[in-house]
């Protein structure tokens, strides 16, 4: 698992008081950073060889999220298939649950301009980060 | 059907040089406006009153949507249920369906703080919206 | 001058209930895409030829935004340097001016990576722009 | 002074592959949260009580901001007013003072509606964060 703290901004929030539910896309993406670097390990993003896709994303909203606290993004893979791994997150405030979604990450070869297997090696650092019965919130 | 014109801002690029998945979020939220006057004709949008809560959105990221050309966004109501109603749309750039998503919509009543039955003018004019066969994009 | 209509975002908006200050970034930035047309006709903004580079940014708030109503941005020009030029802008609705605000764009040569010298018919092309006096709003 | 540390997100990047200049309103925005906290130590945002106006805000883009690394926000009062005071901020990157801006901050009085004096125990407070002369970066 990874953790996230993220800071709401001001402009997180929208004119019903609380974070708009775009933001969390925000969030959830930055909280993706340590799984980029598996891949780029100093998440210099280069256009011409970025391997990564976003082919989907969902989003669950449980709970109101407030501008005054902190936010963890907790962030756990939860699928590795041969050509693409799934992401799932979720966003804590206070003790609460008030977010939780996924996002499937195609791996991509920039050179043949197509979607391509998962190296051995990234697949085992994917796997160290793999959610457990345990971590599974009830 | 509903179809709303976006002209991309160059904030809602990123550094892999086109639309950043999160701004789908800000898109979609935009097309669902006319879904919004429903609720309140004038967009006036009060905290203490408004009645609309969202509860899911998912995205199907299925082709990169550029900076330079205006995108639209067809919306169209495909479940109306007791108390809730869901969204889908589908964002189109020169003649690409680029992004499909949906949004599940949650029907609130601000005075007892609780979800409540839609009433039965507003499924009408959410039916009006509804999806045929014939729309459905091959 | 250009006029650039905007349809405000959900997500534009802030917890004040109004739209956001940083909003406003976003939104002379859309209107000067005719200013980058002059450069870019096709708007096909490609890293390493882009020839503008934004030195400074101004903003007077002086009435609040709402999120319900359209916004007109009107842009001129008011200053055309030798290697650089100024944008103004005046953000409004319902026939009131609401934010004013300039920008100062410097002209880059991307091959010697060094501010150079607008070109002439480039200077032309702004001067159609140019600010009158009778556009002065009192 | 105070000091803000920003983790860019994704989504504060642009096609230029860089971090997109409206999103230094955004940062800066969060910096003045010590600010807020001034007046509303909780930071519990209430529309209908909160006593500050954003008057005008300037930014100075020195050099380009990379999405792969820290940013430092160092924040400053440099002026306090009768009924106003003047912010300024200052974003560093690996070493590099690469935007600075200001933010002139009005006080208002929610009750009657008008800008007012600002308390003498605020002001102190805000003297408190005012810059000296040795902390001027050359």
């Amino acid at each position: 698992m990874f953790s996230t703290i993220i800071q709401p901004r001001f402009g997180d929030t929208d004119c019903l008081g609380h974070i708009n539910n775009a933001t969390l896309a925000h969030w959830f993406e930055t909280a993706r950073n340590p799984f980029i670097r598996i891949f780029i390990p100093d998440l210099n993003i280069k256009i011409k060889t970025f391997p990564l896709i976003m082919a989907h994303s969902d989003y669950d909203f449980v709970d109101i999220l407030f501008f005054q606290y902190d936010v963890e993004i907790r962030t756990w893979v939860t699928h590795i298939g041969n050509k693409s791994f799934t992401v799932y997150h979720e966003a804590w405030q206070k003790g609460h649950l008030c977010v939780k979604g996924s996002a499937v990450i195609v791996y991509y070869d920039s050179k043949t301009k197509q979607t391509t297997y998962l190296p051995a090696d990234k697949k085992k650092l994917l796997k160290i980060h793999m959610r457990s019965e345990k971590e599974v919130s009830s």
